[in-house]
């Protein structure tokens, strides 16, 4: 439904591989300690006086995306995000940027040249360093895989593993947001394979088509942490939802949790479309995924730095025992389990 | 022909995406100086006194390789080679390695355990950290996508661009053995498609086809040029070819060079196999590729030490001239062109 009009289509095997990551990769300016980008065997990085954090996920078209739509510019963005967020999730900075994208010939050089719009405008916004990458032709399907290198201090560094017992647990934004865009998409889909003429109803929805279509990392919290000189002390991405990522804090840290149903923090929007939809918003917020917040833990005494602060809701604490347990709002104690999402399941209802 | 007859078969689905990260990187030996390997956000490398140096690689089923003749457990450790190789043709060490793997459902646990037999046992040999990756489905195909961390003190690192006029022209090992190996595996494919009774004739070829099945990329040499105290004033990894490689090494450095057609490293049983295919062996070695060799340029005044060895063949020299010349056999000199591998031009007289 978000069709390309752009008539231009330069077959890929014209330009040839170097010449495609030459034209794509054109004036590419650094912000950090790269030393050598993009044209050599490796890309170069400084001697640092921190340590480094390495990252990398992969997209992969019809079981991460669907083109039909996700604008290419914005699939772009949304990878360069997915793969950030993982850095900001160690409290680290985001340095460098790897990408290898393999197409089906039936792109054309302008498809490519779209999908770098995306992630340079992501490099230019994140001041990250895109320092090289491959390209290369696929059976069918398109398959984006970046990897990422961030720096950080020893003592700033928050491992999934560091959560204490009476630590707060903390969120930041809203949750379920991308799961209900997704929703809408959907939606919108199925109607327009039913009669193409009926133009996709999106108004109003804007904020969760935003958060599905274009999500940002939280670099501003890794910021404000900063700022308010509060290090966590453990910290972990929700891309497969609150409660999987919770349940990876509690398992590392060897700790159990009292996550409050209340306190989830859920934009107005979310509980309409729930509703709409016939959904829980707990549920939503819990196994959505995709919203790319930042979940993690605080003393005690950080409390008061963070209080009050929009930004970040405080959504339960770590105990001692090994028990996840969700309170629910009339006051009663859940295990607490993850559906989340398995990209290596056969999905449901969908036909192979 | 190569098939697997290991009854035992998991669906992927069965492990989940965390479930089977956790079983493939279990008890995974560190080398270096990673500080956290799998299981957190990001990995995490201490501190270090050197450069970083970073690659990556994709590896596409269909484009890259053909699992109808490539074992899974050499498709591992092929990948890692690749990737590997990019990190010693810039004179440094590799230390991590991340692996992303996107597998359709027709995959069962059991193969993507094969894809981590080669790449564990390519790091154990090479004594790199296997320090995160994704594993995902794919809609289909097999797609493996590497990306290396290496380090190297800056003074000894070799880029493309060093080359100076009178500079060595040198290869490791010998060219055209991989192609030949191809030649061979597709000729076979060819014969059992035809008659799934004739057994493939094999025979005799081992070398050629070890140099395509199972490349080792070339740490020995940058061992021994630290040994001899040579470090190369410029360096690139043979992956498409001596002539796209040597064209790669001349335009980074904005110089020339001479080619000597005589001088280039071929094994007796690829000139064998040139007749047999009625190839020329010249331009087998020149465009054939996948050999992983290392082509490197070094002071004329360090032909001292490495004369005689025999894992390094004096090819040619830098010229201060941008004219790139093949001197042929005979003593004329021609233009150098590479005709090397395009993974983005369809292949001539494939089927779509």
């Amino acid at each position: 439904m978000l069709e390309d009009k752009n008539p231009q289509r330069t077959p890929l095997g014209e330009l040839g591989e170097f010449g495609l990551i030459r034209h794509l990769t054109k004036d590419i300016p650094l912000y950090n300690d790269t030393e050598l980008g993009v044209g050599d065997d490796a890309a170069i990085v400084k001697k640092r006086d921190e340590q480094t954090l390495i990252s990398t996920d992969m997209l992969v078209e019809g079981v991460h995306f669907d083109l039909s739509y996700m604008p290419l510019t914005h699939l772009g963005y949304k990878a360069a995000m997915v793969n950030l967020s993982d850095i900001y999730a160690m409290n680290g900075k985001a340095t460098q940027l790897l990408v290898s994208i393999a197409v089906s010939n039936r792109f054309p050089v302008e498809a490519v040249e779209e999908i770098y719009k995306g992630l340079r405008h992501a490099c230019e916004r994140f001041q990250v360093d895109l320092v090289g990458g491959d390209t290369t032709s696929s059976t069918s399907g398109l398959i984006l895989s970046l990897t990422v290198i961030g720096s950080a201090p020893e003592e700033k560094i928050a491992r999934r593993s560091g959560a204490q017992p009476s630590d707060l647990i903390v969120v930041s934004g809203d949750l379920g947001g991308a799961y209900m865009g997704l929703q809408i998409l959907e939606r919108e889909k199925a109607v327009f394979i039913d009669n193409p003429d009926v133009q996709p109803d999106l108004q109003g929805n804007e904020y969760v088509l935003e958060r599905q279509l274009k999500p940002e990392a939280r670099q501003d919290i890794i910021a404000m942490l900063e700022k308010l000189e509060v290090t966590p002390t453990s910290m972990i991405d929700i891309s497969d939802g609150l409660s999987s990522e919770l349940l990876h804090i509690c398992e590392s840290s060897k700790k159990g949790c009292r996550l409050f149903e209340e306190k989830i923090p859920i934009d107005p929007q979310v509980y309409d479309l729930c509703e709409e939809f016939n959904l829980n918003t707990t549920t939503v917020a819990l196994n959505g995924g995709e919203d790319y917040e930042l979940l993690f833990t605080i003393k005690l005494e950080d409390f008061e730095k963070i209080k009050g602060n929009p930004n970040m809701s405080v959504v339960g604490h770590i105990t001692e025992d090994e028990n996840r347990y969700l309170v629910t709002r009339d006051d009663v104690a859940i295990e607490l389990t993850a559906q989340g999402w398995n990209p290596l399941q056969e999905e449901e209802g969908e036909d192979e």
